[in-house]
Formats: structure tokens, sequence, C-alpha cells
């Protein structure tokens, strides 16, 4: 039987504030995302939430992110290498004490927003994201945005790299995700979103913006639960893989 | 050959903000506390202490304290049981994944400022950092003040606890510390600090401050390095204890 | 007519976080108690609350805090006299200067959390606050607890002193708030709020837990907004006091 | 007599840590740039620098960054125009807070690190501050780099622009600053660096790196204070002004 991860942002609430439905998300996806302090995420709800990831068996990951709270690291930064490096050593050490307390290990990291976005083309902000995670745990897998170069950077530092497709985005022909400023980059129908992940994780092909048919490597699938329609495609988009024969399964089990 | 071990903060600096040596502190403790980031200290920061630490042979603890950076953790807080114990795994598991691309390893815990006090007499506060300990490692020590009822606490909960006395520190005649508030509290000379602690490693007592001895366990000496003459007696204490036959030695080598 | 003013905590969201329904409370409240960035409220999320407030005749208020965020300012703190006085003209400048760029003026402060509990009865912590409005403009008024001691000591300073309610709260037979540990401390229902608040405004008078009466001083009345049933009890109130010929007014109009 | 204003970053303390050395540049400078506490500065630490600074008769003016106290404010960010305005109304309002209780009055404002040296070319973060100051008070000055194209702009939009040189800085033949990765950058020969503010004073020219001489706009002259040489170097540059009969005095007394 085929198998796909379901990855989501969790534990991005901070003090008194909630973010998304931490529930419903843990109960379709198969690893979950844990931010870690930088960019949302405050020590006693991260541990809740591994607790909860724990008891329903979702792998999880550090979602490191820039030091930017309020700005939540959706605004790109520009640290130096060793300080990049040091904070996500810092973040997935920390992550990895609150997993131990609840039962549960670190598998894989995945940067977070504006570190995300940047780490996918500046091999300068790769390079010591990469030199983080081989010093914490060569073994520890990264979920990256599949096509982009750090995919071939982090593989040739020796790290396992777990490419993935984003179930509510539209494609460019050349497999790169199509900017969020241009009409139609997000999709909102359900039954659309399902029936593109399933033709992607079937036959590996999703059809981009123009029409035109497109490659795109995809161990893993995100999906959002920051709002009640992103928990029903999420929903819905597990139901359908299912009934398709495909099994949500998490790559890092 | 007798041994005790010397003890002190390191890496309390911050951003652009320095503070203490330490590099010559280095040269004289056994065992340094490392900030967490959550009093002092950032992550680029910790990481140069704590590889110059392993490349001193200098034994790692985790200084944990509140979340109040401005206030250097100095001012009393009242952080629910599991905001505290959540708070503790998350700096001692930043401080360990830190310590592992340092080539070291995080040996002990011992609060800092407002929370050492607190929980050497508080135990709910008490409660909350040894369960932290208790789920991160139960092998890890804990470094807390001699004579107060936190030791026993601990021990009781299965911890190892290392007592220390403070090299620069009048004592009352029951053990506990003279309140800085009071005159004499602070000791400056740096030949009597040196002889009073030669002493109590020797014999297991110190003179209170209206001259009566004291008993006092001690298997650790808590030194200062925060300023020019802070790091003279310590230099001064290490020499007088080598030259009284007592070898200074980290507990948790 | 009658008049009694009715004051909410706003502008409380941080980053990408929300709480409370801000729209509907400055469509029920006169006196809006804005976050200063302290325990809540960032400057961007502030200046767009200012500007609503602006736009509906809401009087503003500084709703200064302790720094905490991650514990929103519930949690007791002991910063010294000065770090408070600081903190409290820092903060309430601070709100001036957005409130400035929103074509309002902040008319009075009002305390938030666990800094209100304290300084209602901690007259050194009491004197660092109206230290800080005397020091910015001894035309502020003082939005506190009716019946705490806080109240006299900062008239005794030469404040103006605006005497607050709890809408949905029990009272004691001596006029202090039933804790929130005690059963009954919270009450529920619309209908029996309004009454008893109607009472109040008309005859000073509140019914206290054991069903005796309470002479009681309040200007404003305070109503909360974190949840629908809140916004409920709070639209309820008004249309109430309406009803009973108490027309809702800003104390600083 | 000749006159020129001579500035410096003061209040840049954080909590524990101090920076440079305040009382020394005090009695050199004729206005001081005061940290408002995003890239450093808590609120009791500024009070204090504000009040010497009202003491000592020297001019303040508001030293505004990114949010980003770790990174000292010097590293680039990208806040939205609105946040970036917002963040300037508040730390702008609440120097005046501060400022109030002191006993002085903000003059002006002086964009810090990376914040500064972004908004000198990058229009769109300049038009976001100017906003920020227009909305607060138009009569405040902006004191901004010579040459840079955010001297136009600001004064385009009816602001009073300061330009300043910086002391210990080399210049390119085109009148803008020699990067610091370039050998000769930075100036350390005080009788060097006090002839050649002499010079510009005198004529508006100053000696580019490669010999030629360069027309320069200057009302100010930026000196530092953060160790021992620099407060040296200073402290000539004001005596050698003197006996030139240049005298040192605010632009904005």
């Amino acid at each position: 039987m085929t198998e796909i991860d379901l990855n989501s942002d969790l534990g991005e609430g901070f003090g008194p504030w909630r973010m998304g439905d931490d529930a419903a998300m843990l109960a379709v996806v198969t690893s979950g995302n844990i931010a870690c302090g930088f960019h949302a995420g405050d020590p006693s709800g991260i541990l809740r939430t591994l607790q909860e990831a724990a008891h329903r068996n979702v792998a999880v990951g550090a979602h490191v992110g820039y030091p930017d709270l309020v700005g939540f690291g959706r605004r790109r930064m520009e640290p130096s290498s060793d300080e990049l490096t040091a904070d996500c050593l810092y973040q997935i050490g920390a992550l990895q004490g609150l997993a131990r307390a609840a039962g549960t290990v670190v598998r894989y990291v995945k940067p977070h927003g504006a570190l995300y976005n940047t780490m996918a083309h500046d091999m300068r902000q790769a390079d010591a994201v990469i030199a983080a995670i081989r010093a914490t745990d060569p073994g520890l897998a990264l979920l990256a945005l599949s096509g982009a170069p750090v995919v071939a950077r982090a593989r040739d530092a020796g790290l396992r790299v777990i490419c993935e497709a984003f179930a509510d985005r539209a494609y460019n022909p050349d497999g790169t995700l199509v900017g969020r400023e241009h009409p139609g980059a997000v999709l909102h129908d359900p039954a659309d979103i399902s029936a593109r992940m399933v033709r992607l994780v079937r036959d590996g092909v999703v059809t981009a913006l123009d029409g035109t048919p497109v490659r795109l490597e995809a161990q893993s699938i995100c999906v959002h639960g920051d709002s009640p329609a992103a928990v029903a495609i999420a929903t819905r988009l597990r139901a359908d893989l299912l009934a398709a024969g495909i099994r949500p399964g998490a790559f890092a089990a």
C-alpha cells in the first residue's frame, strides 16, 4: 500500500494566545512541526502539544525559526552563520528536552516561515541550519521545499531530506510555488485539493497553474490548521487519500 | 589528597553585552554554571562559552533562571508549577543541544538568582525544578545552598545533591547566609576568604559572623568573576587551596 | 439622566495572535483600556485599536502591566520602585505617542492583571505607579478597584480616582471581590448581571454572595470581551442600562 | 563664532549590562541619542541617562531601532511600513514619557544601526520613519547620514534634517563612507581625527581615502564612547575644536 506523510505546524500559541486547532490536526497528520519558542510557542504550551502528539502517535519535528516573536518569524533576517547555527542548536535542544519529558523523540527539523523560504535558496543560511542538524544528530531528517536548491545541498552534506508539497498552493510549470501575491496562488476547494494530492502521490505529478503537468518529488504533504476551513480541507484530504488506497504514515515513524 | 569543586557563573553576556571575565574564571574553576538564555546568555555566546569550557576541561551545568532578562533573573516570580517545570526542561535541553555541538555534556543543574533563593525554601518551586531534572536525566546533580530545605527535598526525590558554600559571604551561627542588607555580609579580603575556605574544606567548619564555629556541608565553593577584584579573590583562593594540599576537582568530572 | 462609564480591556493581541472581539466591545463600552506592549499588544496592533477607538468616540486609557508577556502580566512580580515607575512612564508615553498618531488622547491609567491586584493593597507598588502618573500628567485619572486601599492613597496624592465594579464578579459583604477560587465567584447569567449593575448605578448597592446589600462606590463598570459569552453579557448590560434610563458615558470624555 | 553639534549614542545598557561611558560622553557631546528599548535600553536605565543629560544640558534625541535586542539592532530587518511606523511612534512616545519625568524634551530622532543604514538608501523604510516623526511632531529634527538619499526625502516631506559626519570613519571620493570591511575604514589617531573634523567644520571639506578633497554637509559630528580609546578621541576632538575657535553647541538647543 502506498504511504504518504502529512505534516502540519503545531504548538504555535504563546502565553495566553492560541493558534490553530492542534487537537483537530493531530487526528489528521502523521508528523507535527512543533514551534520551539523563537517565532511561537512557550515551554508549557509546547510541552502540552508534545504530550498530545505522543498520545496520538504523531511524529514530531523541530519547527525552528528566526528570533522574531512579534513578527511570527515571517520577516526575513540576516543573522550571521554562527548566530543562525547556534539559534538552531538551542531550539532543537530545547524541544528535545521537552520531548523527552513528554515521552517522545524529535525526529526531524522543518524551518519555519521566512527562515524556510530564505534557506531554500540562500545557501549560506542553508549551510548554517544544516550544520546545526549535523552537530545535533546526523540522523535527524530535514523537511524541505520540493525542488529547491536546499534539497541537494543538504543531501550532499549527508542529511536525509524529505521533500514536501503544499496541498493548498498552486505550482508554476517549473515546479516552484506560485507567489502568494498572484491570483490563484492559494487553493480553497477541498475536492480539487484532494484530487491534486492523490494524483501527486500516485503519479508524482501536479498540474501547474497554466495546466501543464509538473513532476514533483514529495514524501510529505503540508496541510494547515489555522482556520476551520483549513482543518476541513486537511480532514477531507486525509479521507480521500485513504479512499484512494493511500495510507497516511509518518516518514520518521 | 582532598578535593573540592570550585564553581562560578559563566556565559552571562547577552548580545553585544559582556559580563564577567569568563576566560579568567575558566582557569580557576572546575565547574561552570552556564546561563541558558532566560536570565542571560544568547545561543551563540553560550556556545562559545561551552567550547572554551570543553577546551579547559571544566565541567558544565545548566544555570536555569526565571524568564526575566531585564531583571537578570533576580526578581522573585510566581510561575505555576507546570510553567516552572517546562521552563527548566526547555533551558536544560537547550543547553544540552549547545553542549553536544561544543563536545561536552551537561552534568548538573544550578538554578540562578531569585529562583535559587526561592526554591531553597519554597518546596512548591523546589518540586517543580526537581521534576524537570528527573524528567531530563535523574543522573544530573543539583547544586544547592548548603543547609537549605531543598537539599533534603531533592535527596528524598532521588537526586544527587551537591552542597555549596559561598567564598565571599558571611554566615550566621545557624549556617544560613547573612543577608546582603547587613554590614559584613560580603567579604572582601582575599587572605581572609582563602583561610576560611581552607578551614571549611579541611574541617567542615566556617566561622560565623559572631565568631562561633559552624559545621557546613560543602562539596563545592562558589566564586565570582564579575569584577577584577572578584577574579583576584578566586585566583588567590585556588592557589591557597593547592598550597594547603587541597586539589580543585569537579564533582561531576 | 444618570450616567455610568463602561470599560473593557482592548488591544490585547500580539503579533499574529488575536484576543477578544475589540470591534464588538467598542460598540458597547465608553472607555477602552489599551494594552501597552508589556503584558500584551504590539505597536501596530495597538495603533489600529486606537484608531478604531477614536472612530467610535471611545475614551482610551493606558493598560500598563508587568514586563511578562508569556505570563500575560498575570504573575505577581517584585520590581523595585524605580523600575516600576520607569516601566509605567515608558508604557504610558508609548501609548500617548501612538494615540497622537491615531487622533486621540490618553485620558487615564488602569493597571493590568497582577499589577492591578498587587497595587490595590501594596502601597509600595501603588506609590510607584502613582509617581509615574503624576510625573506624566497629574490630570490623568486612575481607574482602580472600588474599596481598595489604593483609592485613598491615590486621592491623597492628588490624583482623580475612578472606582470600578466588576459586572461578572461576586462581592463579599465587606465589598471585596470573592476570590476566583471560590464557587460562585464569577457570574454567568446576563439578566442577573444586568439587574445587579442597574441597582448598583441607581442605588450604589450590590448584593453580596451571602445576600446582604453592600454599598460600593462605582463610577465605572468593567466588562469583558474575551469570549462570545462575555460580549453577549456586555451587550445585554448596555441595553438594560439604557432601558433603565442610565446612559453609558465616558468619565473622561 | 562657528558652532558644531557633537552627538553620541547613550543609554545603551540593558538590565544589569552596561555599555560605554555615558558620564564621560555627557561631558563631551551636545546631543545624546538615547536608546528607546528596542535595540538597547530598559526604562529605568533610560530614565537615569535622561536625568543626567538634563543635568548636563545635553539635548536628547530618540535613537529608535529595529525590535532586535539580541542583535543590538544591527541586523537588517524588513518590517512592513505600518509596522515600522508604529514601532517608531511607540519608541519616540516612550522616550518622551521618560524625558518629561526627567525634566527634558525629545528634540530629534536618529535611527540606530541597521535601520539607520537601511533607511539612508531604502525609501520605503525612510518614508515609514518620516511618517512616524511627522505624526509625532513635525518639529522634531531627523539626524541623518550626510549625502544619503534620505536627506532630500525627509526635507521634501517637510522635516528639518541635520546631516552628520562620522569622526572616526574614512570617506570615499563620492562622499560615502568607506565600508568597514575595507582596510583604513576606521580611523584611530586622535590628532588626525581632530584635524579632519576641524577642517570639515571650517571648510566643509574632508579628505577622502584616496587623498582627494570631498565636500560634505555636516551640522553634527558623531563620536563614540564605547571604549576608553573612543572616549579619548571624543575628548580630544572637543578640545581641538575649542582651540580652533569652534564652539560645540546643540543644533536643537
